[in-house]
């Protein structure tokens, strides 16, 4: 029992992102009526906020879960960040849902930076999540190889600086700000993802 | 970890299915009061689009399920497509509840198209998800013989044609599009599914 | 894979139970303000439509489990059904929800009808489940002795019966329809469990 | 069958927890426009809120699931407590919504009183939960050692003490009475916990 494996943190966090990208659709919301038609056109904002937030979860997902595989034991330190982490994740449909309805309205550049700001606190929490495994091999299984380490090293190490960038986007160019973010999650992260060599 | 297996992508793809399908029954609304009886009644529409996606994402969901055996191996393409598919299973509790609240109303073609048309993506994104592991038996595995590939050609092939059908009835009538949408889910799918010979 | 196992159908169903449980305190609803005190305590049938339905969904889910235990092949009319019990069990906030809004109002009647109305259908729902796999041993795994099966047809025989008087007493007084109903999940139903000798 | 096994109590526990902590962002709401920004900087007593209910209930589940860990089987009754235990947790966003919608309000006592009053429910049924199967051995595996049990039980009693002394504040300072919960959410139970000697 000191040093217990990742089986109870991986079935928690499972858990957490996949409700979270799915409750994702619940920030859609239209009224009514003869103009419905206009109205599910008129709201693209919200569906270009729901499945940037979406590709986003999933893909931060994979690599959680890839990332757990090289880690063989942890610690009270560790289930805590672990555990703010999945907070900003279950955080993120609050967020998407301001963009959804903000976006080119009057309140378009807090909502932009509500939501990059989120995404900057999440790529920070994964990185101290990583790092604090990864110092000295702390909670590294002794199977894993130390080029492996080094591949998630690599994977992860864009996260903050780039949604920093967006998060400074946002002040110019909501709209902006938001289509890079997709732009990320549709592009970049899949190619930097690491369950593929 | 050249080629990870389909553990990880079960478990989230599990998760959203399960998700979705309850969350269904938040897009029931009505107003409280003396009239309470009238009205439960009245809302037909929304049980219909109810019990209508319930079970075709219950059957989609063995659907995947079901295939995912044959699958040995993913790469990153694969679970790309894997979550747009998610992504659009997902979404359907929004355009359902804009079929249970528009059907017989001012705006029901409006709400059948996009509920029609969520379906015809989502039959598309799940061809396009079989034919890419399919092709060349790219990611199955290896003890997969071909006549169940085969098996799985067949059972997925009508998908497209069928909701594009769908779709097109939406123009003339939108209840008979849902109509359709529900007897598909009823009588054809349950025929035309896999866990059974 | 011809006689496919239980362990698909298990994974969906665990997760629809538990989210349709945890879905329930949706339902609450109040106005903040000054008066929040005296409108937390009036909101009194909010809090047992929620017991109700969560200790009834949390027995429900538990019998369901057991009973799988026994089953040791699915095929296709199963699944169907299984799925049909799944969407009712999902559906349950939603009257849970009436009732929890409309007790001692002008729409009493119809909410304790909708709520006794939608057991009565989960009861119907789950003998037809047990009795289709149990008929002839049609699906139930070699191991499982006939002793066992009559136990679980004891537990499941009431459950008919008993939501249905439970309806009827609904035309009468629809608090105590509500009443009865949480009886039976506290006191009648963990007794007549299966998981304990 | 005489004894089961933990297996069919953790899912459904793991399922509750998960989507209970989850749902929590459901309660954030703010009217969108131009004064969206200002409104966001507003909210903070539901960030406050969010936060310490999404880190109270990730460590009560992290308890639940090492405490489970000991024990061997599980009868009827404990079956029931721990449904119970569910229920409250299951309840938690509900009391959370209030404290984000009415701290600095006029319903602010209340608030606090039904949040406090939530966290002392689920620290007496965790309490009775443990206690129902450690008495005399009653649950435990017979691979557990006393020195185990021993641990548990220093880790869970000062929970109700805690929690009746946070319902006592939220009488005098309800903002107090939160951030209190919050500090023992963040300081107190993470160096508490059990995971880790």
């Amino acid at each position: 029992m000191d040093e217990p494996g990742t089986g109870r943190l991986e079935t928690f966090s499972d858990g957490v992102f996949a409700i979270a990208a799915t409750l994702l659709v619940l920030e859609f919301s239209v009224t009514s009526g003869r103009d419905l038609g206009h109205e599910l056109l008129h709201i693209w904002p919200a569906y270009l906020a729901y499945v940037t937030s979406f590709l986003t979860i999933g893909i931060i997902w994979m690599n959680h879960h890839h990332t757990v595989s090289f880690i063989g034991r942890v610690d009270r330190t560790f289930l805590f960040v672990n555990n703010l982490l999945l907070l900003t994740v279950a955080f993120l449909p609050f967020p998407t849902g301001l963009v959804g309805k903000n976006l080119r309205g009057p309140g378009e550049e807090a909502a932009a930076l509500a939501y990059a700001g989120t995404l900057v606190m999440m790529a920070i929490l994964h990185q101290v999540w990583w790092q604090y495994a990864r110092r000295n091999r702390r909670l590294i299984a002794d199977a894993a190889p130390d080029s492996a380490l080094s591949a998630v090293d690599r994977a992860y190490w864009p996260g903050v600086p780039m949604y920093a960038t967006v998060f400074g986007v946002a002040f110019f160019s909501p709209l902006a700000a938001v289509v890079v973010t997709f732009a990320i999650a549709a592009f970049y992260l899949p190619s930097a993802a690491l369950f593929d060599r």
